[in-house]
């Protein structure tokens, strides 16, 4: 999907997370740091990060560091956000938590958090000062994201609005950020910025729910995790509180009565898709997807033509049609 | 003991920080972010960037924004330690993943970490790159101390130079990044950047031994503890690892009887301390601490002659000289 060029790069920063986190003492530190970079991942936001660059002419040889810095500060979130969430499971293994205990999993984000600075700052640009106000703007909305998502579980009813909100700090924000940056390196002009901001604002909340589809609809299993597991969580997604709102006593009955189960087996799982889809449940994520993706490629198509341009309009159709 | 300069300068650090952190939504974030800034503290890294600054000739008004950032960074080392360490208490009330939960004390840590970011990225300095790999290369070194720590308490021996390398790491490295920002913002040159890393260096680690003694010996509280909390916690601390070295067979077995009771008493402390005493555990400590101290201000004298300079001078002999 990508060109050479920009797979040459990934490699690039692949390595360069390597070489901040391998071999480092003490291992006690750095071991559980480096463990769910290694178990691989999408790297989408350093993609972007990248393409975006490329996109408004700048440089991808710029972009290097500061994609590693994007990937780092997302696995930070990942290995946080598992601990406060109580998952076993990530990208097919054990989480950090998990694999070794919740004191390791803590130091190991704060020394996440630490290096994507690290490794941002080494970043030559004129612009670094608002590179690292852009990073760190971001890093408090994601933090902000994260607590309501936590309010949520103990909120009973949660507005569509509500939701979105919530996903637009927690998740698109970062997809934000990793675009923003890479516009700064390539010293995009004020409607170039504005373009991508918008761009990747609705490119963001289009994946967080593809994301909650995803968990329901996917064949494979979704970044490791078992088909069906934000409903065995009892997690609030797009699609419950759709489902929520748009539903008959009888249907909600239905899907509380499965919920409430002590073990929620996969015909169990197969029930519930079938709800939702009576429900329009299913459908009604999916035009909201479509409805952002199409916001993102138009707002995409403000920017210049360019073959980075097409490269960043390919990720946007790959999110889209991804089934996994 | 500080000039009134100083105590308004340190009463504009509080606003500063209650200005980024009350009344701010969501408060399921900043409420437990804010909570362990207001139960006090001694400001003590704040004070040393701003004397530190004011010591090499720059202004101490220059410094709100950074003194407020390593108070902010320090806290969250608290925050996030006290869940690490799972202690109950600190500064008398208690520990902000006891006051709520382990998830909302890990977010609070990573808000802190990152509104001291935002706030030091607001300092008017042309060295602020500097300032900003200097934070953060500490804060990585700080996280290496705290995996340290967790380390030691599953080695059986360890010895005093390695509680010494980690001491450097955990306690020292933040005090030297408040003096040498501070020397930053006040645009110190190489040998005065110099003096104050030596003088930082000797009373971080004093300031820990200290620590580590006045857990025992103070009559007060420490820090909102018990007196001999770090010997119930069974912590390694500059004591015990000389005790255990520098002691006989009986005294040992005396102090692993008291140290193995289910309940330990006031006056088991008192039967430990004495034991210190005899074993020259307790001078041995002063004495460390003493000598490093003295090292401090021979480092210091190396500055040209000031008020500020004359405060830094104060502010180590009350150290030297604190009971709590």
């Amino acid at each position: 999907m990508f060109s050479e060029k920009i797979i040459q790069h990934i490699q690039m920063v692949n390595k360069e997370v390597e070489n901040i986190l391998l071999n480092r003492e003490p291992a006690s530190l750095y071991k559980p740091m480096y463990y769910l970079l290694a178990a691989g991942g999408k790297r989408i936001r350093p993609v972007l990060l990248m393409l975006s660059c490329g996109a408004v002419g700048g440089k991808i040889e710029d972009c290097i560091k500061a994609a590693a810095a994007v990937e780092l500060l997302h696995t930070f979130t990942l290995v946080h956000d598992d601990i406060m969430d109580n998952d076993d499971l990530r990208r097919g293994m054990k989480t950090v938590h998990r694999k070794w205990d919740d004191a390791t999993a803590i130091l190991a984000g704060d020394g996440l958090v630490t290096v994507a600075y690290q490794t941002l700052l080494q970043t030559k640009s004129n612009m670094l000062k608002e590179i690292l106000e852009c990073f760190t703007d971001g890093l408090l909305v994601l933090c902000e994201g994260q607590a309501l998502d936590k309010e949520f579980e103990e909120i009973e009813e949660v507005t569509l609005r509500q939701y979105e909100d919530m996903i637009e700090r927690k998740t698109a924000k970062l997809i934000e950020v990793s675009c923003l940056i890479g516009g700064l390196i390539g010293n995009a002009g004020a409607t170039e910025m504005e373009n991508l901001k918008k761009f990747s604002f609705s490119l963001g909340k289009a994946f967080q729910i593809q994301d909650d589809l995803l968990d329901l609809t996917s064949h494979k299993d979704i970044a490791g995790k078992p088909v069906g597991s934000d409903i065995i969580a009892n997690k609030k997604t797009y699609l419950t509180i759709y489902f929520f709102k748009n539903s008959t006593p009888e249907d909600r009955n239905k899907f509380l009565t499965i919920r409430e189960k002590k073990k929620i087996l996969t015909s169990d799982i197969k029930a519930i898709k079938e709800i939702f889809i009576k429900t329009g449940t299913i459908s009604a994520a999916r035009n909201k997807t479509e409805q952002l993706i199409d916001q993102a490629i138009e707002s995409l198509h403000g920017l210049r033509s360019s073959e980075m341009r097409d490269q960043l309009e390919k990720v946007v159709l790959k999110i889209k049609n991804r089934n996994s």
